[in-house]
């Protein structure tokens, strides 16, 4: 089962997705070129969107929380990458400790992290899971659907070192982006920290990726002779915004203003007949709070009193205030009449899999990731890396194929973005 | 299905296979550690015999020649591992040529190099297939079941670089195990050659192979504490022999004699009831010809004139003048009373799937790689990377694993035997 396009403007995408399965020779030397020069994360996820005209990431995850959403036969592919992803950071590991968020009551969560921890094992490595919650005081056995369970266990710090009771780990996987800050006892470990701590939210910004994204996507286009806004989404930023205070206010109406006329002239070039759209959300959100969907600038001005609160506090009850401006793409592939977006998941410089968020209450110029939003997730068929050069594009596996360059591309704009970070 | 262990001599091999689940961690970082020091072949297989006391490498072959028998639903971790290996060895590389055996006229064969050919493509370059063959002088397309076909070109020299017509390839895949020689068309070439040409068996030797496996199964088998023997089968060589003339006879009886008392020492050790034999096989051969099974000395001092014609010429017409003597290892998997050998495939480090050679008219003591022998492939069900933590030694996914293990340790001693040779 897979989503069908809902979209009379496949044009421009099927002339994408045609163009990239001619040219896949060298889209694949060059992404073998970059890898020579810009690490890989350990593992990502990018959340595309399909306009049917444009392909984009709207967003891309350094602590990937679905690894239980992908479909099971492709699990030899992530043992295998991530026996590559070992390898190129940490080849001497055999234990790991992985530190998962604090949603021990997220079912959903619980089970990624069990996935996640069972993909490090069938790779060789001793795996156990730290919580930083307090209330974790000693091994806590969480059980979870179809019989299995997790052992939470407190995480101490001895020195310059994490170790659990009768374990020292040579390494420290996070699956917590650290949208609360980076805790005291993460700081200065001696075991290798991966990612590196400048990954997480304390210290991301939206911004700076999609600024890495631009030339990424600027120079691959220039390789296989587009136009890169068909991958690449308009963005800008209001760094000095305070929803509660109303300041700002009128900066980022402006900006709003100005990026919806640019994509208005775009939609213009490209014979596309809706309206254009902006998302207004938290520079180093995440988890879908603090998003708006801005058809006019004149919608940011009079905010009232609960969308003010809706986008001025995030996860953890982080207060924003900067937010990134991004074109809204809109998500044209639907599956029984549902709004089905698509999201890649990468160990290594690998595709391994992916699945859609299906979701049948929301809109199509509405963001997916969203907290209460129960989507369904429903695994990609067939891998990213089996094009079928026989069908025309517009086929499972060569939109796949599609979608694992767009997602690759993404994950390269965050090897560069998590460099300048580290400088 | 999979085919069943039919001996009641389980123990040691479940030890074994528990053993190596157990200590999975240690496995996995130790064989990380030999990958940074040494440089997997592009690709592999390794031919295994499961005596249920002992599961051992019999053959490692350079140029696989089977990959249309591997699960299909294995083809994402053949590209995958594909794209990793050529990251490794000419990464700048686009277009490859891919050299294949002048066996026009196997159909198995042929799909073999179809297989291949797509599992490239799919890893992202351009290949075009040249012949060595005198007789094809355009491009030649054979047509192959399932409506497939393949086409064949001829290959020129330019220089110190191969062209086809309309192609210059960035590399040179062989596919193609140089019995008859090194032709002089790849002497000297500008272009990466793959595997190099010292992998050929005009210059690969079995005893160097199996030397450098006795370091890798030695060291392997002192971290996990067990006995070497286990995974590994005793050899000897006989380097002057000429079965035409019977120079050599007297040496060989001995050399056999002394290996049958050895394994003899061995079998009651564990209890083993079978009887001892060994395989005696040119050093330098392939395709199960010149190959003879042997349970006492005196078999190999009356050799009647049509067994001495069958062990004195191989492939492409080779003399024979070097043996390897190599300790038997019953095969006592079957299935449907058939008797099945497992072989592994490999591409870089990685393990990408494997089948059983399934032969009705064989027996356990016999060599299931011969000349007229059809043998119907078995792929392997399930991957050799996902074993089962929960379930025993003897399930399939453990069976697999174990596989897997010995099949990268065999691996590995091609890797130093290369590097041996190329010195």
């Amino acid at each position: 089962m897979v989503p069908h396009l809902t979209t009379a403007l496949t044009g421009p995408l099927l002339d994408l997705e045609q163009h990239m399965l001619d040219a896949q020779p060298r889209i694949e030397q060059w992404l073998r070129a970059k890898w020579q020069e810009h690490d890989a994360p350990f593992y990502a996820s990018v959340d595309l969107r399909n306009a049917g005209f444009k392909l984009a990431p709207v967003d891309t995850n350094l602590f990937p929380g679905g690894f239980n959403n992908l479909n099971p036969d492709f699990m030899p592919l992530c043992v295998q990458a991530t026996m590559s992803a070992v390898e190129k950071v940490c080849p001497v590991a055999q234990r790991f400790l992985l530190i998962p968020e604090n949603h021990t009551r997220n079912t959903f969560y619980l089970q990624n992290v069990a996935t996640l921890a069972g993909i490090l094992r069938h790779a060789g490595l001793s795996v156990r899971i730290g919580s930083l919650l307090p209330e974790i005081t000693g091994p806590t056995v969480m059980d979870l659907p179809g019989g299995q369970s997790l052992t939470l266990e407190p995480v101490r710090r001895e020195g310059d070192k994490l170790r659990l009771d009768g374990f020292e780990p040579c390494a420290v996987l996070l699956n917590n982006d650290l949208s609360a800050g980076i805790p005291e006892l993460l700081k200065g470990l001696k075991q290798p920290v991966i990612p590196p701590l400048h990954a997480g939210w304390a210290t991301r910004r939206k911004t700076h990726h999609f600024s890495a994204y631009d030339q990424v996507a600027a120079e691959f286009s220039s390789i296989i002779h587009m136009d890169p806004w068909l991958i690449n989404p308009f963005f800008d930023d209001c760094h000095e915004i305070n929803f509660q205070e109303r300041n700002g206010e009128e900066c980022l109406a402006a900006k709003v203003d100005e990026l919806l006329q640019d994509i208005r002239e775009k939609y213009r070039e490209y014979g596309v007949k809706n309206a254009p759209f902006v998302i207004v959300k938290a520079d180093a959100g995440t988890y879908g709070m603090g998003v708006m969907t801005v058809k006019d600038a004149s919608e940011v001005r009079g905010l009232n009193h609960k969308q003010r609160n809706k986008m001025s506090v995030i996860k953890e009850g982080q207060q924003v205030s900067e937010v990134i401006i991004q074109e809204g793409v809109y998500t044209f592939e639907s599956i029984n009449e549902a709004v089905a977006e698509p999201v890649v998941y990468m160990m290594d410089h690998f595709v391994v899999g992916g699945f859609y968020r299906v979701h049948t209450g929301r809109g199509q110029d509405e963001n997916l990731n969203a907290p209460g939003m129960h989507f369904v997730p429903l695994a990609f068929d067939t891998s990213c890396s089996l094009p079928d050069y026989a069908a025309g594009p517009d086929t499972p596996p060569n939109r796949f194929y599609a979608y694992g360059v767009v997602a690759r591309l993404a994950l390269l704009a965050a090897a560069i973005e998590l460099e300048n970070a580290a400088r």
